[in-house]
Parts: structure tokens; sequence; C-alpha cells
């Protein structure tokens, strides 16, 4: 039996990616520690090449998902799609959750190389670097929805959208625009910010802005906080925050398509058959999976490169905002 | 290195279930099949019990978690709070979907059995029994939503929420109820639909039905159906047809609440903030799959018997249905 990575980081009392950079005689792990493992690996016979070449001769025929939670409609379409899209070549998907926990993003990375999966579709979450360096130095690793530093990754690019969806506020006569920000530490929160800050200003309108985080309870505060500040329109930042507008809209008894203009992000079926239809920033997820996923599929069963691919967002406008407001 | 049943079933060209059924001397298997299997697994010195305890000892610390599709909110929402409750106790949760196609309901069981998890939870199919006895007879299995055989489940019971939601429909003044049936092949769906046309009976209701399936579409057509055959209510039989018939009312511009009534099943949160807010009969999904999750982390970590749990339905009356109609 050959050894594995594991028995010398075991052996050495180090995580896997200490061991992994000690070995790559990496700068940021000490100079002792690199000594020890390195003596280590060579007690035990360990052969990084061989090992590497054995993981890639043996496939499981498995494709490893990690999304942040299935509670997002968002996050479970694309993992859905992803699913259907290996499935169609014969590869199975396991699916794990992050819980937007690093440590948690770390252990589904471990799960899932454990478990011999052949390739890895990942949201990351910021400070995850080493586990996501070593994951794609043992496997084809595609990042997915966000980018961390230089990993191929399959993002929207939420320009384009944004954009547009500004445009037509101004020109239906809004001033005053309020926006339900999601978190900066990722890129999409960090990315949406931007744009939606520089469409304000390019479009003219005031720019309200509520800083929360991507889950319904923001957006339900976010807009009550917003609609005291006499905005005429709401932007949601995504999925989630777009259902906590509309239940604070229906509690306070604001009359969307006529007394406030609401602009959601992601379509989502039920935004379509509200009394007035929600206009959404639309990311295209099913696009956005299926990219991904061929990707991967290429990768894993035919070596092809994994290629970083960026989808345009586009602006769906219905009754929710397509009206004149007069301010 | 002891050979595995995977070992024997490859060599004597059979599955694993056949494999698995002909070394228990199942008479299923025709005779000449168990008699090669038997003298395989001696040539291989195949020895079950001693595999069976290596497996017990290599715990990998995960739980599979078989869903039909993350698509539907309901089974996102179960295998969330499943995953939630197996991170509490530091386990990992794999989930994987098995589009309601035996064929992938069987993968689903042959990855996770690979992969080693320590137990699974499953939403099962018709036509799968011999895949879920072999891992019933690896590893501790519980079945949620749905029964199949004798293993052990977690499921609601339709009867109270659908007696109750009937009662209602008949003391404001309804003759005429239509219903949303799904698939009368799997638990849920005959264990509704006997439900359903008991609690007409009891209540004195004529009790339309459109046959289906558990997708959006089945329950836009079945409304549109139904609304042509002069039904004052509707009660939907999931989630998924619930959204349908919410698309098919929205479409028609049929006032739920008033000329309509409406009542879906699963309590989903976009379903508080309609302009009726709609009533529903609920399975608390939340207590079922924590329930399960508790009764296969005890199984897992300390050997605890895989009990049955019935979980009540409950009717929560909304908007969409508490008014008098006259006919």
């Amino acid at each position: 039996m050959n050894p594995k990575l594991k028995d010398v980081a075991d052996a050495a009392g180090v995580s896997l990616s200490t061991a992994s950079r000690a070995l790559a005689n990496n700068p940021t792990i000490a100079q002792a520690t690199r000594d020890k493992v390195q003596q280590i690996a060579k007690e035990l016979n360990y052969r990084p090449n061989a090992q590497a070449q054995g993981l890639r001769a043996s496939r499981s025929n498995s494709i490893g998902v990690i999304v942040p939670t299935l509670n997002n409609p968002y996050f479970a379409a694309m993992a859905s799609a992803i699913e259907e899209e290996n499935s169609a070549v014969g590869l199975n998907t396991l699916v794990v959750s992050s819980a937007e926990d690093p440590e948690r993003f770390d252990k589904s990375i471990d799960t899932l190389l454990s478990h011999q999966s052949d390739g890895i579709i990942a949201v990351p979450i910021e400070g995850n670097d080493d586990n996501l360096n070593y994951a794609a130095a043992t496997k084809p690793l595609l990042l997915i929805d966000r980018k961390i530093g230089d990993h191929p990754a399959v993002v929207s690019d939420p320009t384009p959208g944004i954009d547009s969806a500004l445009a037509h506020l101004a020109a239906h006569g809004h001033k005053r625009v309020g926006y339900l920000s999601g978190p900066k530490n990722t890129s999409t929160g960090a990315e949406r910010f931007g744009a939606g800050r520089d469409a304000a200003a390019r479009h003219g309108l005031d720019w309200v802005i509520h800083h929360g985080g991507f889950t319904h309870q923001e957006g339900f505060a976010g807009t009550q906080e917003l609609l005291q500040q006499g905005v005429t329109a709401i932007v949601a930042g995504d999925g989630m925050m777009t259902t906590g507008a509309l239940e604070a809209c229906h509690r306070a008894n604001v009359k969307l398509g006529s007394e406030l203009a609401l602009i959601g992000f992601d379509d989502v079926p039920f935004l379509r058959f509200q009394p007035a239809p929600v206009s959404v920033i639309d990311q295209d997820v099913d696009a956005l999976a299926r990219q991904a996923a061929h990707t991967l599929i290429n990768a894993v069963l035919k070596g092809g490169t994994l290629d970083s691919t960026v989808i345009p967002s586009t602006f769906i406008p219905r009754a929710s905002s397509d009206f004149d407001i007069h301010t």
C-alpha cells in the first residue's frame, strides 16, 4: 500500500494543506515544519506523483458539488441542473452544504476528496484558500457563482442587468432608489454593490443602501428601513432578499406596481404570478450550472482544460416596476 | 485484502442485490444462480460478516441522503434540516437525487455504499425493493416521506390535515371541491388520495379529481381543468402542484379568497404573503427531517434501533379559503 498524504500529515501532526505546502517547500510554512514533514514523507516512502496518478486511475464516477445551502432556491436549482448534466453522461453527483461556514467548507472539501470525487464544483467562501489550493492540486476544481484567487470559475456579470434595471427606473421618474446589499466579503456581494453604485451615478439616482446578508430576514428588515427613508423603488441584491422584500411590502400594505417599484434578483417562478409580477435582474442560474457541469465533465472525462466563463446578467421588466412614478 | 461482495458479484456476472440474495439462499433467485454465486464466494474466500464488521469499524463520518429532486423546496428543506442536525454532531451529509427514476435511485444507493456512508436516509421509489433490502442489510437505512415494505420510515399522516381542511370547506358552504392528486404509485400520493376521498364523503362534498404528478405543470393544467368543471374550491396534493394552481388562478384572473378557495400543501414561506395568504395542509417537513436525522444519528453513533415515526399533518386556515361561498 502506498502511503497517502493523509498518512504523512497525521504522522507529522499537521493539516493536509500544511503537509501539501510543506512538501512543495512553500515558504509560508515554517522551515522547521517543512523539514519535519519532508523527513516523515521520506521515511514513509511517500510518492506524491504515484499517488496522484493512482487517484486519477481509480475514478469513482462521482462529482462533488459544494453549495452554501439547499434552502436557497438559487443554489438548489444550481445543484439540480449540475446533477442533470452529470447524470446525462453517467456521472453521479454528491451535494454537500457549507452553511457559509469556512470550517464546514473545509470539511466538505475533505469529505469529497476522501470519497474520491473525480472533480469538484464549489461555491467558495473567503478564507479557504489553502484548502482550495490543495483540492485544485488533487482533482479538477471549478468554482461557480463566486470567484476566489486565480481558480477557474463560472460566474455571472451583474453589470448589464443592474445597469438596465436602473436605466428603467430613471426613465420611469424615480430619483431615490433603495438597494438591499448582500455581504461585501463575497465576490457576488462586492461586485453587485460596485455595479449598483456605478449605475446609480450614471443614471443620476440617489442610491440608498441597506447593508445586510443574503437572507430573507435581511431583505425583510432592510425593506422596512428603506421604506422609512422615502425611496420610491427598491432593488434586491439576491433572491432571498427579494422574498424578504415582498413579505415586508405585503405586511406594510405597500402596493407594488403603483406605490413602490420592486426589482428582484434571480427569476424564481413564483415571482411571475404575483398580483404585480416582479421585475428581476436575472443571472440565468441554469446556464451557469450547465456551463460549469460541461466544463468539469470535459476535464474529468477527457482531460480538457478548466476555462473560466462569465455569463452576462439581464433585466426582465414586469408590472412591479413598469409604471411612472410622480415625485 | 478481503474480497468484497462486489468482487463476488462481478466474478459471477450478477448485480450486487442478486449476489446478496443468492448468498442468503433466497428462493427468488434461480437455483443455478445461487449455486454459482455461492461457489464463487467460496473460491474467493468471501466472508460477509468480517466485511460487514470491517465496514462498521471504518466509519466515514458521513450520512447519505437520497431525495427525488432538489428543485422541489419541500425536499430541499428536508435535506437542509437533516444536514443541520448531522452537522451539529460532527457528521457530514452527502445529498444525491434520484429524479424519481428507479435506475438512478439504485445508482444513488450504490454510490453512497461505495463511499462508505455510515447510514442512509432515503425518499424511496417503488420498484427498488432489492436494492433497499441490500442497503438495509449493509448500513442503517431509514426511509422518509414515503414507506416501502417493512423498512423503518418517518412519514407524515395526511388524514388529520386533509380532514380539517375539508370540514372547513364544508362549513364555508362549498359543495363541489376539486383535488389535484399526485401519483398513486407513491405511498404519499396513494394515502392522500384515500384520505381526501374518505374525508369528502364524511363531509358530504362532491370530490372532483385531477390525476396528475407532483409537478408545477400538473398543478397548472389540473387547475385549468377543475375550474372548467365548476368547482368552488381546489385542494392541492403537494407543494409543486400548489404553485402550479396559483399560477393558473393568476393567469385566469380568478380571485382567491372570494371567487375560489385554494388550499395548498406544505407551508412554504411565499404562500404567506400572497394577496390572499394561502391556507395549507402542512406536513411540518422540518419536524420530519429532524426526527429522521435524530433516529439515524442514534443508530449510527450509538447502535440505537431504527424506529418508525408518524407525524400528524395539520390544517392552517388563511384568507385564501376563509370566506363563505354562495352556491
